[in-house]
Formats: C-alpha cells, sequence, structure tokens
C-alpha cells in the first residue's frame, strides 16, 4: 500500500523484495531480476523518477538494457513492480487471527514507513510526481491497485471468521486505515506518530463493525 | 478546511469573502480589501503562487502595492486569509442541530469542492505546492489550523448536546471526516462521489460515538 517502502541505498533489506515470477530463486534470471530491483531502488532513492530511465537501471544492474526490456517492457512497468515488490517487503500482510490486531499492525508499518525522513520523503515526491506526470500516475495506480488486492485478504478472511459483517466492502475498509495517515503526510503536515495509527485502525474497525463499509 | 475553495476566476460567488477586522462594510477600507481579495483569487486562478506576488495583486486591485503591504504584511499572510475567507464562504459552517447532519454536509460541500475540475486543480497545486515550498507550506498551515478552528465548533457544540462522549478531539474527528476525501484526491486518484463523502462522514461519526476520539 506504501511507496514510502522504497528504501534510501543503504536500507538492504528492502533490496530483497520477491520476485514475482520466478521460478528458481537461485537461479540466473532471479539473480538478474534482483539485481535491476536494487538498482531500481538506488536510481529512485538518488533522483528524480523524470531523470531514471531503463539504460541508467541497467547501468547500476550491470545488464543490458534489452535484459529489462524483454521482462518489463519499460520504465513505468519495471518500477511499478518494483514499488509492489518492496511494499510486500515491508509491510508483508498481517495474519494473527485477530482482524482488530490486523488493523493495528497495518497501520503501525505504514505509520513506520511514513515517520522514517527518507522514505516519507520518497512517498512524498512519487505522490507530488503522481499528481504533475500522467506516467507515474499510472505507475502508481499500477501500484495501489495491486497493494490493494494484496492486503485485502485481511478483510476477506475477517468476514469468513464472522468478525465483520457479510459484504463489508475491503477496499473501503482497507483506505479507511490509510488515508488518516496519508491526510497527516500530505495536508496537515503533522508528523505521524504511532497513536495516529492505532487510532486510525480503530476508527476504521469502528466504522466497519457498525456496517458503514457494507456495499 | 479547503483550498480547494479558490474559485476560477468567472466564479463571482467567492470573491465575496467576509473581510476579517472590517469594521465598516461599505467604507472604504472594505472595498479596498474586496478588491484585493478579489484580485488574489483572480491571480491563484491562473498563474503558479511562485509567480505571484503582492505588486501583482496590488496593480489586479488598482490599488498601490504599499496599502497591500501595510495591511497584510506579505504575499504569505495575504494568500493565507484569503484562503480562508474563500473557504468560510464556500463551507459555511453547517449547524442543523444534529451531529449527523452536520458531518454529511461539511463533507458533501468538502466533496463537491474537490469534484469540480477547476478548483480540485487549484487544491492538488497548493498541496504540491505546500510540498515542494517551505512558504507555501507556512501559507497551507496557518490556512489548516485556522479552518479547524472554525469548524471544530460542531464538536463542541454536538458534545454540549451530549451526542458525543464527553472529551472527543475536535481536530481527530474533522480529520476523520476530510481525510478519505483528499486521499482520494491525492493518492488513489480515483474520483470523489458524494456516496464517498456519505460514508466518510458515517464512518467518522461511527469512530466518535465508538469513542475513538477521546484524548
Amino acid at each position: 500500500m506504501i511507496p514510502a517502502v522504497i528504501a534510501t541505498s543503504s536500507c538492504d533489506s528492502l533490496r530483497d523484495v520477491s520476485v514475482p515470477g520466478t521460478t528458481r530463486p537461485g537461479g540466473r534470471t532471479a539473480r538478474v531480476a534482483e539485481a535491476v530491483f536494487a538498482a531500481a531502488v538506488d536510481e529512485l532513492s538518488s533522483r528524480d523518477y523524470a531523470d531514471i530511465s531503463v539504460e541508467s537501471i541497467a547501468a547500476r544492474a550491470g545488464v543490458h538494457k534489452t535484459t529489462v526490456y524483454r521482462r518489463w517492457g519499460s520504465k513505468a512497468e519495471l518500477i511499478s513492480q518494483v514499488l509492489a515488490g518492496a511494499a510486500g517487503a515491508a509491510i508483508p500482510v498481517p495474519d494473527t487471527g485477530r482482524l482488530e490486531e490486523d488493523l493495528r499492525a497495518l497501520a503501525r508499518a505504514v505509520q513506520a514507513l511514513l515517520s522514517d525522513p527518507g522514505r516519507a520523503a520518497i512517498t512524498r515526491a512519487l505522490i507530488v510526481g503522481g499528481l504533475t506526470s500522467p506516467e507515474i500516475a499510472g505507475v502508481m495506480s499500477q501500484f495501489w491497485a495491486g497493494r490493494l488486492a494484496a492486503i485485502s485478504v485481511i478483510v476477506d478472511r475477517a468476514t469468513a471468521r464472522g468478525q465483520l459483517p457479510a459484504g463489508t466492502d475491503p477496499a473501503a475498509l482497507m483506505h479507511a486505515v490509510a488515508a488518516p495517515l496519508y491526510y497527516e503526510l500530505l495536508v496537515t503536515r503533522v508528523p505521524v506518530t504511532e497513536r495516529d495509527a492505532d487510532r486510525g485502525a480503530a476508527a476504521a474497525l469502528a466504522a466497519a463493525l457498525a456496517g458503514v463499509f457494507v456495499d
């Protein structure tokens, strides 16, 4: 759900993003994908989206640009997959068995990312980019749709357990968890605290239990 | 609460903003203030914040720049007052006697402004400006603080009527109403509908009644 997960180049853990569609984790294909993803994270951390190219990513990864084009097609598609992979690595989908815990874990992970100065800056840059460039807007839309699909399982599981009213719209509930945190980051510009995260999760849960998000 | 209330220059109603501190509504001082505010709205509608100056506003209003400096001190202070006045004119504080109605009226007014292409574009531009320019960030912070103080009376009245748990934090509840609408405008980029407004108001109310916003 979070573009903020793009790490600064010193954060090695975020380079270990899973590579979708890789069948042999230790194979050459996987190694190339890992190198390209790590290079893309480094590029995103150090310059504007507009200044990044498939060529610059390929050069940093030590692979030929045609390798990148063949596999990902375009810079936009590659960056979108990088964002999704990094988000998945930094904010795994919680599965505690309790909806309240899952929502709080999710909100706290978002809050932790948005209160990290470097990652919050990248998030703001990508959102500003999305508001001013149609191509970045496309990347971000694709990223958010994928993230939403991944985390909606929290809502589906809770509904199946009878912890939520039948027919609760996963997107509405997930957006309700994230919206207050992004509102503070982008609009009111006050620091986003752990208390804000807990409050946002509790508010979203109260609304969901009251049936507000039933379609 | 809404920078989106800055009108396109063809929207005359938004020029009729109230002028704080004016003791003689028909007097010369009031006429000058109205002309300056209208000129500032026209400037904001037609060019970037960075390209606007006290001089350009004064010239458009047909007054001397020293008149503007003497009264408002700086471009930032003037624009902040213009935003606050325009927001107050376009989104008057609802007072229906019922909290649920007040919150829905507020959310719908925000939604109407954010779904107007011209005004949504100005809102996005000011938010992008706030994320990239410390001076615009200062203007926006001052604007939001003033708007929050104005609309918090909705919460105070409801608490006094016993319609909300004692100790409910007005800022938390007001932010909960606005956050989902801004999240859609800025992050997910889906059109903000009247249904979103009603849902956001209902979600904020359910959370408030559950005591989530008690300090």
